[in-house]
């Protein structure tokens, strides 16, 4: 087997065996098989696609690159949760403590921010002492013991998937449905998931920006699921506009507190227990999506999610006075209350302005290894189809430098529009 | 500007500016962007395509990626000619005296056999002591002094071709017309052709198999010839069986000098009659072609052209007696006759089988690098239309090993097709 007779098979349309994908990825990953012959097939993936099959085969074969982990000694069945990434999303960190409380021990491994999207362990990290960098034993044990584990991918799992993205990243070929479905899939299954709840945006502040293809990213993700043995589903879930109110590090984690106190934004909220729902659900722990939510809410109303929470970040470490008195995070040095500069009801808050604003303001890194600053980024009080007077409280900036803060202002005020006829809101989820 | 963007631009199907593409070529030559972009280019280029202009622009920067010869001091203007390569075609060998005895100077760069196809540099180094690597200051002086230089491409012409055809050999992206059209071009304009004759082969003995690839590569180099400056002229002549009678390196040559002296096959005479008429007319030397090949005729039976060959000989360092005395030419160890296995006419003489089973006898190589047996090869005595009788000779296998004998024979047989009914013979050119 010859890898450029792959490539050929590949660039003529032809469908590749599981054994010649598997020869491929094998070799890329230890080196026999050069970069330069790696890109060349991923824009051959990426402009004559891949079948289900075909992707199930990549999947699996990157899975395997690297240790697999078995938590079959741990838990009785491993649900993993995915977001497919966007602004103001901390899902996992209200999500996961929730479904601990109710039985379900479940353990993540979560990415850093990169672009406008934000990412977990950035935001976990503005508790200070959180770790992120937990060992597989540390995981394992930390999961068996507590129920609960959040933290960063071990760097032995999926390697080719790592080596294969830094690629795709230079060579124009992030934008392939297959190579994102299967870059997704492999970890969770190097994780050791058996069943998968997956939460694909879609939307301006999404990477998946029309509903086709965040479905056709869906159904592929779940089809591979399917062929992988692994039971998933998948949520289309809307972001044209950030989730909850708070853009950025640690004002994301105080409003996944609150949320866990029972307060929190509405939308949030919703968001939260329905995909808590789903996971309680695909851990056999609710029979269907009305107790799983009927489950989240109690353990939201009697404490324990919130108790859960503070177990995690004990465990991890973390600071928890933190958990108790949230006026402990780091402020920054500016907050300006932005009002509205007319009436009218709100017809969009543009997400990936709102998300490249919020790295401009250092929430984010425009590249790999750039620094964070946990304090700044933005609370939005109002959402879509909300009606607003003139000089109404629209939001607040959090910044540690004026000049940024006045391009943040700029940005913020460009990202929302203001119409005169009353406007619908938003959906949360659209299937 | 960045390597990615233009990759994406690329991929998108979007039309590359100038600028894009000497960015992308500059870079890629001086090592900026590294292979696994230029191999994802090279994908993206080979699935998506390129623009006339787009080519152009990538024939011009690669040629302008080392020295670009200029032979203005050194003839009024410098013609050149180019196969697309096949079977049995040694006909720069006969053309460039035929055309230097009529006055015309004529320089050429050429190159060695790869795969099914034989090269230039391989057949002449039949004649001991002929030099292929002449310095680029040795060319000018010879052409200036002798009128004829038939030898290597120097290493300094068109780097950035070179870098690009290894990666397009393992990447499975050989195939793209607008990545061939553009190799070829920029060898012949960083040679200093100022006007080209291209001769593009098509049938199964050619790259191009189809006439409609061929006519698309055809139409391509002009297009590019155009719109660089250059004048050009392509021709599509038939690659289904070998051309003229001799298929392998001294064999080759053989025939080459028989047909100075007046004689060889007359499909060979007539071919290459007809791309000199051509050469002729475009370097200024004759009103048309009629005079052209006139022209041609009379150098032929003055022995001018014959005479021509034995300065090229000499010039270059090659025993001149193997010119007179063709004798002298390494022979195989074995020389068998094939006898026709039927009466009937012949349908097809298969030029890539003929091609492969020289190349499995020693006389072409499988890879660069390769030794190549000068003496080995096939003289085939009937063309496709041709009537035989069983018993008749039907070729000659010259070879040094009995073992390889039996499988050029059995070889051989394949190639030949005989049929009851009586068959028109191939063109020999189509447009």
């Amino acid at each position: 087997m010859r890898a450029v007779d792959i490539i050929i098979k590949k660039r003529d349309k032809r469908q590749l065996t599981t054994a010649e994908i598997e020869f491929f990825v094998r070799g890329f990953t230890n080196g026999d098989i050069p970069d330069y012959q790696a890109s060349a097939f991923a824009m051959a993936v990426m402009l004559n696609g891949m079948t289900p099959t075909e992707t199930t085969d990549l999947t699996l074969a990157m899975a395997h690159s690297g240790q697999v982990l078995d938590l079959s000694d741990v838990v009785d069945i491993a649900v993993d949760k995915h977001s497919s990434g966007g602004v103001g999303d901390k899902t996992s960190i209200s999500v996961l403590p929730m479904v601990a409380a109710c039985g379900l021990p479940v353990g993540k491994m979560s990415g850093r921010g990169l672009g406008f999207s934000g990412g977990t362990l950035d935001k976990l990290e503005s508790i200070p002492g959180y770790r992120v960098d937990l060992t597989t034993d540390e995981f394992k044990k930390q999961l068996k013991e507590k129920g609960i584990v959040l933290t960063g991918q071990s760097l032995d799992l999926a390697p080719a998937d790592g080596k294969m993205y830094a690629l795709r990243d230079v060579t124009g070929t992030v934008p392939s449905i297959p190579l994102i479905a299967s870059s997704i899939m492999c970890k969770k299954i190097a994780a050791g998931a058996q069943a998968v709840v997956l939460d694909v945006k879609t939307g301006l502040g999404a990477f998946m920006q029309t509903m086709d293809e965040a479905r056709e990213l869906a159904d592929l993700m779940v089809a591979i699921g399917r062929l992988a043995g692994r039971k998933t589903v998948a949520l289309l879930s809307d972001m044209n506009q950030p989730l909850g109110a708070a853009v950025g590090n640690a004002l994301e984690v105080i409003e996944a507190i609150e949320t866990l106190h029972g307060g929190g934004p509405a939308d949030f909220r919703e968001h939260c227990l329905h995909v808590a729902a789903h996971v309680l659900v695909l851990g056999q722990c609710a029979k269907d999506l009305n107790e799983g939510r009927a489950m989240a809410e109690k353990a939201i109303a009697d404490g324990s999610a919130l108790e859960k929470f503070r177990v995690l970040v004990q465990a991890q470490g973390g600071d928890v006075s933190f958990v108790d008195d949230m006026s402990r995070f780091e402020r920054a040095k500016y907050v300006e209350v932005v009002n509205a500069p007319r009436n009218g009801f709100i017809s969009q808050i543009h997400a990936r302005i709102v998300g490249e604003a919020s790295v401009a303001l250092g929430a984010g890194r425009a590249k790999k290894g750039d620094p964070v600053d946990h304090a700044v980024g933005f609370v939005i009080h109002k959402k879509v189809g909300d009606q607003v007077q003139k000089g109404e409280p629209l939001l607040e900036i959090h910044a540690n430098d004026e000049e940024k803060l006045v391009e943040a202002r700029k940005a913020l005020l460009s990202a929302h529009q203001l119409v005169d006829e009353s406007v619908p809101p938003l959906p949360l989820f659209y299937e």
